[in-house]
């Protein structure tokens, strides 16, 4: 078992530790058009104003990071993602965690970050190694590494470890250490094959065994087709903390998800005599009061 | 590791087979006079409403094994848990788990037994071990394990583990086997000492890894004195899925943690097409509209 990693990123004025020690770090998901007509076209006219309330609001369920992702088809990334990310860090003090397959918009997002940024993504395919490491050594930033690679998603457990292998040893060649690789071992459909959620986990509990990197997932992919989803993701979450994942891609107001991060963190002995899971109750039973 | 054991036990009609393999398998465990006052009156004057409506109510609600425990001061034991039991025989056909630290009552509730019962409880103590096992014996049943002994709880998984071992060890002398051997590692109250869940999931962990035996716990004495316990009990026992846990003792008329068990099934990849989540929503739902 190698020891566990601590990633570090940061705003301008706001340091986030990613750590096995800690409590769970949500990066929240919503900022992205991708699947969401309304912000589509809100964005596609110059429109802001979910990109802000989707800021604050994640922010306030919990997210301690946000992703920004300006992947609108037709429209200049690049500009985007500057105007987006400009926006966001106008509303928060969060770290960002720049979300986009494009290198420019990549570069042109980087370039206007004051910080540490979390870039998503990196994965096993040569002309992404090739394309996103540089600018991560470049601009001391951390990166996500997904694992995949030219030959697409491994099937088991090992040749998923073999590919973060891959993508934490040519980030070394670049000078760039393995906590700052944050690894996301994918977790795919269930609906597809029932295999699927056991796999991701046994994947973290391998790569983390042979690399002790930090672990990001995205947790809504393995519902995907089945009822009832907020209880399939969140269960899934906190069985995935306890495998290793540090730092799930989420959406925190999804209040079910929430909460079971929380719960999990309790459950881990990384909440000393439940003080944050007593506040977060006080913070929901005000929210009922309000409402009603 | 060892290769995982399967355990069976059965009522004069059902079988029930408790492994990693298979969807786990819910201990009901509302026939309990502990702690409820009005089940604790209706009891001493006769009155067994109740334990006919939990006995139905809890195997509607996924309950494959029902317990039952006649603890109710100052009242004949013997005679009522063979009463008891006879209620839940006439209105269910699920295999019971047989709940008393009275040896008395144990004999007299396994001499109106048919089928192979699970016991609750031996421990480690002398006293315990040298009552309970040669009944197990005897009765050809299957035993709870509690991972406690004359010095008490022990503070670290690895002192669970001994006592697990001891069991096992003095089980097999009289030739019970370790699949009929059902550990309960103890999961204490969080509130008291936050490393309670974790150290009841790392016990789970190196009993598994040692013996290959199947686990039960209850999962509510975690949540004890905190706000939102279903949420906390529910994600708890999730993680405890995944750590190894097959034969939880809880309340499965809480749908937040029957959904949570079925929900870990279907990560685990115990529900083919998710077809069982797919039916539990089903019911779920009808049950709703029922409603309204």
């Amino acid at each position: 078992m190698t020891q566990d990693l601590t990633t570090i990123i940061s705003s301008a004025t706001k340091t986030v530790e990613i750590s096995r020690a800690m409590p769970t770090v949500i990066i929240g998901e919503r900022i992205n058009p991708t699947g969401r007509k309304a912000v589509l076209a809100a964005l596609k006219e110059g429109n802001f104003d979910m990109v802000r309330q989707d800021a604050v609001n994640q922010v306030k369920a919990g997210a301690v990071v946000l992703d920004v992702n300006a992947g609108v088809p037709g429209v200049d990334e690049p500009a985007l993602i500057q105007k987006m990310m400009g926006i966001v860090m106008e509303e928060t003090d969060v770290p960002l965690c720049i979300d986009t397959a494009d290198p420019a918009a990549l570069e042109a997002a980087l370039s206007v970050y004051s910080g540490k940024a979390l870039i998503n993504s990196v994965n096993g395919e040569e002309r992404s190694l090739e394309a996103v490491l540089p600018l991560v050594k470049e601009h001391g930033a951390a990166v996500i590494g997904l694992c995949m690679d030219d030959d697409g998603i491994p099937e088991t457990p090992e040749k998923r470890l073999q590919v973060a292998g891959k993508i934490i040893e040519r980030a070394g060649k670049l000078g760039i250490g393995p906590e700052d690789i944050v690894i996301d071992p994918l977790a795919l459909t269930m609906g597809a094959d029932s295999s699927a959620g056991i796999l991701a986990i046994e994947s973290i509990k391998l790569i983390i065994a042979e690399f002790g990197v930090n672990i990001t997932m995205g947790a809504s992919n393995i519902s995907f087709g089945m009822p009832d989803r907020k209880y399939i993701n969140s269960t899934f979450i906190a069985m995935a903390i306890l495998a290793g994942l540090t730092c799930p891609i989420t959406n925190p107001m999804v209040a079910q998800v929430s909460i079971a991060i929380q719960a999990a963190d309790l459950v881990m002995g990384r909440d000393d005599y439940g003080m944050a899971w007593i506040k977060a109750y006080r913070a929901r039973q005000k929210a009922l009061e309000a409402q009603s």
